[in-house]
């Protein structure tokens, strides 16, 4: 299908300083969990991007010496010339299909507390670290400062010799040294880069300048500046001493790539922002400079982003999480293949990755991390290689995303499940307050699965293993998803929590029913993801009356992996619900509960008619059980269970795990480690 | 000076199965935040130990399968082949000093969450895992348990091949499968695997027995088995099925190594155990087997190791920390040189770096982590190179050191100390509650220099830039430490505090320095490592109300990396100190303090008329300044801060500094990182 000539707009060339984009698809600088550890897998995900026909391909934030670096967190890194391999892996692979490469040189001052290099961290003035280590930064001296714009040029040129098209100072998330000379609260210094913003601008002007006579001739130098968020009479407003900066520098940089707030704003989830939400704020740029601006939005609409740049807001398409879920995004626009766009659903499973300091995984796209490691391309996947036929007996993710990939090897695939729709916990979930984004997971699959003639699915089926056995697949595969306990047992408490008979207790799963105790109700969150914190919004949004009570020492304690907690925490405190933080859940009575203190095992009392238990869920296993008893695993080729049916898991695990069946059915079996390493040299002396 | 005849029982050899330890110096376990990431560091840390006497020296925990790995901590790896030769390297150093080398194999199933390999882990039962990531453990059936004992035989051949003397399985701190499988809380099969305690014992029998099928002939096989305590009449008491489990599998490990509770009771800081606070627990082991027994409790002094060798109680002396303060302490026991000993103060610096995925750093030895990238060997430094003498002003960790160190290279040092004592903030600190032991790393400084004639130490000696230049060093080191702010600036706070005229303010200083406030005193932690939960302990042991304040949502947060965290904050509910998360400071009145929530900014109130500011030091740099308006660092050869008054930190990072500084005067300026970097293999492809 031809494309829609109103989406030209999208792939017109752009220069950017010496260099030119071919379109207008800008893959902004984004973390990974993979950076310098390891190399190869980083280099490959880019070089996909690339081949998926991002204009231009950037590297994470990169630290440009020892005395600045996130270990544990795996950026990229640029110390000395012993990095630029790695790096040159990586352009060589994007400049393979005709994209620019860029570099996003970071020195992040009391963003980072060295703890590998044991360095001291240094900034504008003498502070403690951002993190909680206990280090301080000491105050750059003039010698301090001549040494920081030299490792700048040092830097630069390193990334020319490997390459890039495009270096970048980043200025950006209040969280690199640049940011924080222009912070009139983190920079008291008096002398001439303290004071007045003219002299907190000095630093980044001069490197601006230093890397830009360094490297300039070959190079486009680009800026990726923060805007800082205030209150204002209609909401928070851009700090105006941000657009003072933007005039100040205007043209000095080839290229703006302007974000707002800091980092958990700049890429929040779609349970608190939807697509474009920074726009209002970053529209004042393009007024000011005569050169390119990107931006960013989670934008996975063309129609958007041709509307974007016909309005004059931007320049270029800016996208990480986007390009995450789909690599090949720009290409299905280009090819008019749009609906095959695989959206981001903004649940921020990206970004646990750098938290975590693992490599990054992604809910829609199996593939993210596995490109080198495992050989996974997200658009391609091995022909089958016999005409067996494969039953899935479950339509969640799953099993959906199982018939999805066996489709696309053109097995013969029946998919059966026993709800009116597939989706399965998706359509549960997607219900829930906020998350609606997250059907984008079930569309995406139920639109290809639609095109495929090769599978066919049956709603309503609930299949017994009698009814499964005649059926006489060569391959059954159960994705029968999990349920909610309500005995309590979970991360704190290896056995079920007392109660008198008689005592309500509700699962997550009766909740999202629909089920509406009446209060008070404690809701008893020890699975620490979102579930807890959205079954007592949910609740108290029906006007019931909350008590959240976790052994954790806050809300969702595991979304400070998706920058979700404070959010979270916040909105449930703004609802009215109570919050009791480090406690566990002792006993359940009729009319109250009694809570354990984690440190001292005091235990008290709270008034509470139900509770609903957000501890673990248990895999349906019932068929699998049945099966197994009526020899289905001899009478087929293979009885093989994935997703939450195997092990409860995230959305991204259940997708992962489908996925995976697919990859491998009737490939030979891997003997131990089933992906490709990248260890650590080994110095021979 | 020889060895006193008493000590002499240490060095007896064991036997211990078909190998021989040399001595009864028993290098545990212990984890180190280099393993695979960083071979050749953790090779060199190793082979160091083996040099300073040790009889055995172990790994830490051994990953045996990608289906069980704590990414991003780096533990030992023996995934596969391609991870021999990294052991090999170990092995081969541990060797060469005429040491046994031992290997712990772990499997840690619902203790590892597998964010790397993003395999489904496995366990006894169906659970979530321990760590708060989403994902649940699944059941082992027969073919898993198949598979996982053949993991175990597979890992113990490998260990054979890389020259291992010793194998262990790990089922300890109840964090491993075999522990896991023990429990009857985290067990609840119906099948030989589950039940009764025969049962639950079958799997860790079975195991035994495959690898001393395996590498018995050859290898010693060890168990390093935990014992749960259970609350009882005097006390916690070990839990009677402990007692069983060894009686059951008495003579089929060839070594018991026995630790008690989970991992922060079994390394407890010297701030809340003393040494040998797991004796009285495990003596019964020995009257069950007659296979030696290795047992741990941070000893130190080898009078207490004799009396334990003497008493019957362990065989072999287990040390992880002693052996990282000291990893000379057998060889200076030996040699008769009691008095060297470097003694570990149990403040678990040494343990954050596993938690925050980094090298392993230690207060009383600069060079843990320094042996192999920069070449620092504990008890060797280089001679110095010139006649050039040096005065250091400050007598703190880092001025001490600092002296130390270049008295050992044999530089002509004066160090200038204001106080009538060298100790500095270790002084002071070492007589807060509990920090009694933290007196070593002065105790031990004190003594070095007092045998040496080329350092003079004057205390009492209030240096002004005059005096220091009318010394005529040709080398000036200012070590003059740092003094709490009482402003309010610190990690949440970039601008002071407001406070109306007359509020009262006191820093840790003044506390620490015996000011009593009356009641009710807030005590505001933004620093959130240890001083902001004792100023609350010391002011509510002297009877005054305390309120503790913290941004943070707990107390003194980063001691969850000394594994500190539940005792301190157990301590303060104990004591009545009342504790409120999550809330920053906004203002401070004569009668009361308002508060701010993190979340919500929504302010609140609390009567207080005084508060203590624990959020950050200040560089005292006075004398700097003097010095270098008086032209100082042109007339001196060199002018150099270290330690606090360059920024302040730990103590660990100010001994460190200071002994960096020794190493480095007269040497060759290094450009670039100054240490070998151990990098990942680029693949080719």
């Amino acid at each position: 299908m031809p494309r829609d000539p109103r989406y030209d707009v999208l792939f017109e060339p752009v220069e950017i300083g010496p260099v030119t984009a071919k379109n207008r698809f800008f893959q902004v600088p984004h973390c990974n969990g993979m950076g310098y550890r390891y190399p190869s897998s980083m280099a490959e995900m880019r070089r996909i991007k690339a081949e998926g026909g991002w204009g231009v391909v950037n590297t994470e934030e990169m630290e440009i010496s020892h005395n600045s670096e996130l270990s544990p967190i795996p950026e990229a890194r640029l110390w000395d010339d012993a990095d630029i391999p790695i790096l040159a892996k990586m352009v060589d692979g994007v400049h393979s299909h005709g994209a620019l490469a860029g570099a996003e040189l970071a020195h992040l001052g009391g963003g980072a507390s060295n703890m590998y290099s044991r360095e001291i961290p240094m900034g504008p003035s003498a502070r403690p670290t951002d993190l909680l280590d206990p280090v301080n930064v000491r105050a750059m001296d003039k010698s301090d400062i001549r040494d920081f714009r030299k490792m700048h040029v040092d830097a630069a040129l390193r990334c020319k010799r490997a390459g890039f098209d495009i270096v970048y100072l980043y200025c950006g998330h209040d969280m690199t040294t640049f940011a924080h000379f222009l912070s009139k609260g983190r920079n008291d210094r008096s002398d001439e880069y303290g004071g007045p913003l003219e002299n907190r601008v000095r630093l980044l002007r001069e490197s601006l300048t230093d890397i830009k006579d360094a490297v300039g001739d070959r190079c486009a130098i680009a800026i990726r500046f923060g805007l800082t968020l205030v209150p204002g009479p209609n909401g928070d407003q851009c700090d105006s001493e941000n657009h003072d900066v933007v005039r100040m520098l205007a043209d000095i940089p080839d290229l703006w790539d302007v974000q707002v707030g800091d980092w958990p704003f700049d890429s929040s989830t779609s349970r608190f922002e939807k697509q474009g939400h920074q726009d209002s704020h970053l529209s004042f740029v393009k007024k000011v400079t005569n050169k390119p601006v990107v931006g960013v939005g989670r934008y996975t609409s063309p129609d958007a982003m041709v509307s974007l740049i016909k309005g004059g807001h931007i320049d270029l398409i800016g996208a990480a999480r986007p390009s995450i879920a789909d690599p090949f995004l720009p290409k299905k626009v280009k090819e008019g293949r749009i609906e095959d766009i695989r959206e981001c659903i903004g649940c921020n499973m990206c970004v646990t990755g750098d938290f975590r300091a693992v490599p990054l995984r992604c809910t829609q796209n199996p593939t993210m991390g596995e490109e080198w490691r495992k050989g996974w391309h997200p658009e391609q996947i091995k022909a089958k290689t016999s005409d067996e036929t494969v039953l899935i007996v479950g339509g969640g993710p799953s099993g959906l995303e199982a018939a999805r990939a066996l489709g696309a090897r053109g097995y013969e695939v029946t998919l059966a499940e026993a709800q009116s729709d597939t989706g399965g916990r998706v359509n549960v979930e997607s219900k829930l307050p906020g998350l609606n984004e997250w059907g984008r997971v079930t569309d995406y699959r139920q639109y290809q699965i639609s095109q495929m003639v090769n599978v066919n699915v049956y709603c309503e089926s609930d299949l017994t293993a009698e009814q499964v056995m005649e059926f006489e697949a060569d391959h059954v595969v159960l994705a029968t998803g999990s349920d909610w306990c309500s005995s309590g047992i979970g991360r704190h408490n290896h056995t079920a929590i007392a109660r008198d008979e008689g005592a309500s207790v509700l699962t997550p799963d009766e909740i999202s029913a629909g089920a509406l105790p009446q209060g008070p109700v404690v809701v008893f969150d020890d699975d620490h993801y979102y579930i807890g914190g959205l079954m007592a919004e949910k609740l108290r949004l029906a006007g019931v009356e909350v008590t959240y009570v976790t052994p954790a020492p806050d809300v969702s304690n595991w979304t400070h992996n998706t920058m979700e907690q404070g959010r979270i925490q916040a909105r449930l405190i703004d609802l009215g619900v109570t919050i009791v933080p480090l406690q566990n859940l002792a006993h359940i009575g009729l009319e109250q509960v009694t809570l354990s203190c984690m440190y001292t095992g005091r235990e008290t009392t709270l008034p509470a008619t139900s509770v609903v238990m957000a501890t673990m869920r248990k895999p349906r296993e019932t068929l699998y059980n049945d099966l197994l008893a009526a020899g289905a695993d001899k009478a087929c080729k293979s009885l093989t269970r994935i997703g939450d049916c195997l092990a409860p898991s995230t959305i991204a695990a259940a997708i992962y795990s489908g996925h995976r069946y697919a990859r491998e059915l009737n490939e030979p079996k891997i003997e131990g480690v089933p992906f490709r390493r990248e260890l650590p040299a080994l110095a021979t002396d």
